[in-house]
């Protein structure tokens, strides 16, 4: 047996681990636990990875990404999320999971104070972890008085997602002003995971780089396009930044796939909306359902849904899988809390009604 | 500016980027200098990743690689490799960047020993320098007698890729045997970049793990296939060790592209002799050219020749794109030496014929 680094045992992935071996013992399960769209990857993305691969597109790219690609996302930078970027300070890479570790490759060492916000995606938690970080935390739907209320002292990165996995939350536009304030007062660089930022309901999404400029945005291609599997992401942020996560990556990820890079520039051109409102839809239909039986964070983007439902989730989880063919995630897995679900509405009208109404019965809240 | 992780002081790329530099002003250089095979990604692979597409395949794919490919690497490695493999200790992943990057986190911490074979692949020493690993090196030619002159203590890893980059030296089997004796009374497990197996003139080429069991096997599409901007790679090695990896894997690179992975599959079954034929050709010219002229590894494997010029290569570099317009990798990127030179002969007939005559005038050897 290889003995394994010392960072190895602040790993622990059985909690998951444990939920998908009972799931895949189920026949046909309603599943409501998918962390990516179901629609399929529209057909404009598959002809151009096809076209670029034909062109012989299929070696090494730069490290940093094909410049027509960070150029483009230079144009949605500051068409879309309201900020000035410039193709250099733009890394193109291979998921927003590659992001993460990058930066905090780059930033993190033994006890390296970081603050971030709860819920949150499970990575962020594992790498600090990991890496041995010195982690702080608020809540996503923090107040003044919540920011007020972290111990003194310098945060090397404040991470946050918006709009949030696991709730849907989405940040306001007053909460950002006043966490870049105390970015600056603590010297920190903000972490701004948007990579749910196409589905924003009520238009109320705000671009921390468009109001405070030491940000590091982080935004994917894999949930807005049904690109999960073909591991495409980009970051914008600070020259000096963006220079370390490049050179990290030139030995680690090398480049994302060459064709899908390619593919990013005409995914860029679609129109999404109807898929938003597919969306919107679907968790209006949650919001109906939930609405006076179950407490829930105001689920105004993303494709997720967190009720507390008032009883142990592992329990319930596993209940819902022997009862009711039911899939859904416990929210400890993003949080302290051990009393609320996420549900993903990323799925069919149908499939969704199914698996709100077994998630009630569940409950005795029919 | 935002402060950086004390790692990355120990990264230094100056000496690539400057090289770089120079080419970039190049109008027509003569190309010796790319890693990556020239021929174009064979259609029946590109034909492979259309349909996995067209048929869905873009979404997560489980983190250790989809279970077909996983099935059918266990027979490659079989088959060709000669050792016995189980799909669930193979690991499917984004390059063999990605999987020393992986290996190290999962076994590194600052201090380990590692033992390291000279001249090596770039990443292997900046990642391990990164990690602060504590690092010693025996030749890749060495004889018991280098071996018996490490001193003692156990190594985590020993790490060595035949056929190399950059010489094209293939281990001996002798070597291999004796390696294995060594890391037994050591407790280290091997790590065997094979990346260029497919590139073995002389069918020298021997896998570690056909001999030793505690090996970790690195294996690429990149080099065999002409896939490096695809990102795909595999490794097979103890169940606790690919385990380790996997865990890893899930919070970082998540999964290799999906329909590429499927391409995989049709790419394991392709004859590629042909193309093995004409490097081949390619070896013999530059042995002939530089025979009873200048020293060099016997290039048994892979697409580089590593010949000594008796000059500082820096200089030597920079004369060549001044006067020859003739792109060549300086020696010290890969090992101690200053006065080794990699070319690579992964590229037309006329092009090396070109570039072996002009590397040849700048030594006044021709």
């Amino acid at each position: 047996m290889t003995p394994l680094s010392e960072r190895m045992s602040r790993i622990d992935t059985s909690k998951i681990r444990r939920a998908f071996d009972l799931a895949a013992k189920l026949t046909r399960p309603i599943n409501l636990s998918i962390g990516q769209p179901h629609y399929a990857t529209p057909e404009p993305i598959l002809d151009a990875i096809t076209k670029a691969m034909r062109e012989g597109k299929t070696a090494y790219t730069p490290t940093q990404g094909i410049l027509p690609l960070r150029e483009r996302l230079a144009q949605k930078y500051k068409e879309v999320n309201g900020f000035t970027a410039k193709p250099e300070d733009i890394l193109v890479t291979s998921g927003i999971s590659s992001l993460i570790q990058l930066i905090l490759l780059a930033t993190i060492d033994p006890g390296t104070r970081v603050l971030i916000t709860e819920p949150c995606f499970l990575i962020y938690r594992s790498l600090l972890k990991y890496f041995n970080a010195s982690v702080s935390t608020i809540p996503e739907t923090f107040t003044q008085s919540d920011l007020d209320a972290v111990p003194p002292g310098d945060f090397r990165l404040i991470v946050f997602c918006t709009p949030s996995n696991p709730t849907g939350y989405v940040m306001k536009r007053e909460q950002i002003q006043n966490l870049a304030k105390f970015a600056e007062a603590r010297n920190s660089l903000l972490v701004a995971d948007e990579i749910y930022e196409l589905f924003d309901y009520e238009k109320q999404f705000v671009s921390a780089a468009s109001i405070y400029p030491n940000t590091l945005t982080l935004s994917g291609f894999s949930k807005t396009y049904s690109m999960t599997g073909l591991r495409l992401a980009s970051a914008h942020g600070p020259t000096d930044v963006i220079k370390a996560m490049t050179t990290l990556q030139q030995y680690t990820i090398v480049c994302a796939p060459a064709p899908v890079q390619w593919a990013g520039i005409a995914a860029l051109d679609l129109d999404m909306s109807s898929y938003v409102q597919m969306y919107k839809k679907n968790r209006d239909m949650c919001v109906k359902a939930f609405t006076g039986k179950l407490t829930f964070p105001e689920p105004g983007g993303a494709f997720y849904i967190f009720p507390q439902i008032g009883e142990n989730e592992d329990t319930f989880v596993e209940r819902a899988i022997a009862e009711k063919q039911l899939l859904v995630v416990p929210g400890s897995i993003f949080c302290s809390r051990t009393d609320s679900i996420r549900i993903s509405y990323a799925t069919t009208e149908e499939n969704l009604k199914e698996g709100l109404q077994a998630f009630l019965e569940l409950l005795g809240k029919l």
